[in-house]
């Protein structure tokens, strides 16, 4: 499976961590070219140029290899979410840019540059660390643009915040959530302003 | 694959839509207990204790059969709803137990009673079209609902009603979407009432 464009990470005795970064670099590359399911440690091994038994060293297992490139994928999703939002200065526009950056984000990472989908996919089935990391910070998200937009009084303030809150994330779930991502191709291009919208209107006071 | 509880059409020369009917009621007994996708109407034939080539004098292929069936469960589906509906009489209550019977009853034909997932998910994921008839229909009992609702002065109407209805529409959608419902379950019990709640602050007037 090896490839002449796969990296081969160097052997010259770097500081642990590096190497770690170096295992997950190239497994990143292997993966998204030749998916994170089909793939055994014995595969990666051999694409990378360790030993199996080197590999162990650092990850306990293909899980934990994936669960590191999973949540660097999260958190860069997470990043350009968090400019989107910087990026504008009411909480009304924030929502708005939130939803549209969440999910132009997600279908790039996820299905079109990395090929990462698959690796996601088992994080949101197997409910791994790092998607419930991701998905509670979604919600900070959404809690801190309510908070902002009621104390600049953009936003009602009888419903309870809790109740607010969970109810934009269900909304917003088929766009965050890959497995369901993959069914809302079709709607994806204008549902972040369709549903954003609805939304604003559900907090006008 | 032959049981003895598997229903065996009479060949007692019917009227051809009985026939038909029969075969439909006997193929939808035979797929949800072995699976839609595995099953060839070769298999179907042989458990129902016709010919191949019988079968295929009232229906072209095997999607036809499915197409029936779907059809048939989405329309149960449809009556179940309209019939919630029904039974309340302000139009903010409407919503409230449409958005709860479409999950109850979509779990429950789906997944439970009789397993019909695997012809609902081929059904959503080629957009036959009985699942498109269905997802039109959904529209239209939302949009009897927001108009009624305006009519009655329940809920605003600066926003263009077809605006409304498609962003109502898209927040329902993972739960009357075989392929989205079964990514939902862990919120299916609640999301009904906490979404019909956030659908309803926004058609505030």
């Amino acid at each position: 499976m090896t490839t002449s464009s796969t990296p081969v990470v160097s052997a010259r005795g770097p500081a642990d961590h590096t190497i770690r970064d170096q295992i997950v670099v190239a497994a990143t590359e292997h993966f998204s070219r030749y998916g994170y399911e089909k793939t055994t440690v014995s595969d990666l091994a051999k694409a990378i140029g360790f030993s199996k038994a080197y590999i162990y060293k650092f990850f306990e297992s293909k899980q934990a290899i994936g669960e590191m490139i999973c949540s660097n994928c999260l958190q860069e999703i997470e990043r350009e979410v968090r400019a989107a939002i910087d990026g504008a200065d009411h909480p009304p526009e924030k929502l708005r840019r939130m939803f549209k950056a969440i999910v132009e984000s997600s279908l790039r990472l996820f299905f079109r540059d990395r090929k990462l989908y698959d690796i996601a996919a088992s994080a949101a089935t197997e409910r791994w660390l790092s998607a419930r990391t991701y998905e509670s910070h979604v919600k900070d998200m959404i809690r801190d643009i309510v908070q902002q937009g009621r104390q600049t009084g953009d936003f009602e303030r009888k419903t309870p915040l809790d109740e607010a809150v969970t109810a934009i994330h269900l909304v917003v779930r088929p766009y965050t959530d890959p497995l369901l991502l993959q069914h809302s191709f079709d709607s994806a291009q204008e549902a972040p302003a369709q549903l954003s919208s609805l939304v604003l209107r559900s907090l006008s006071p």
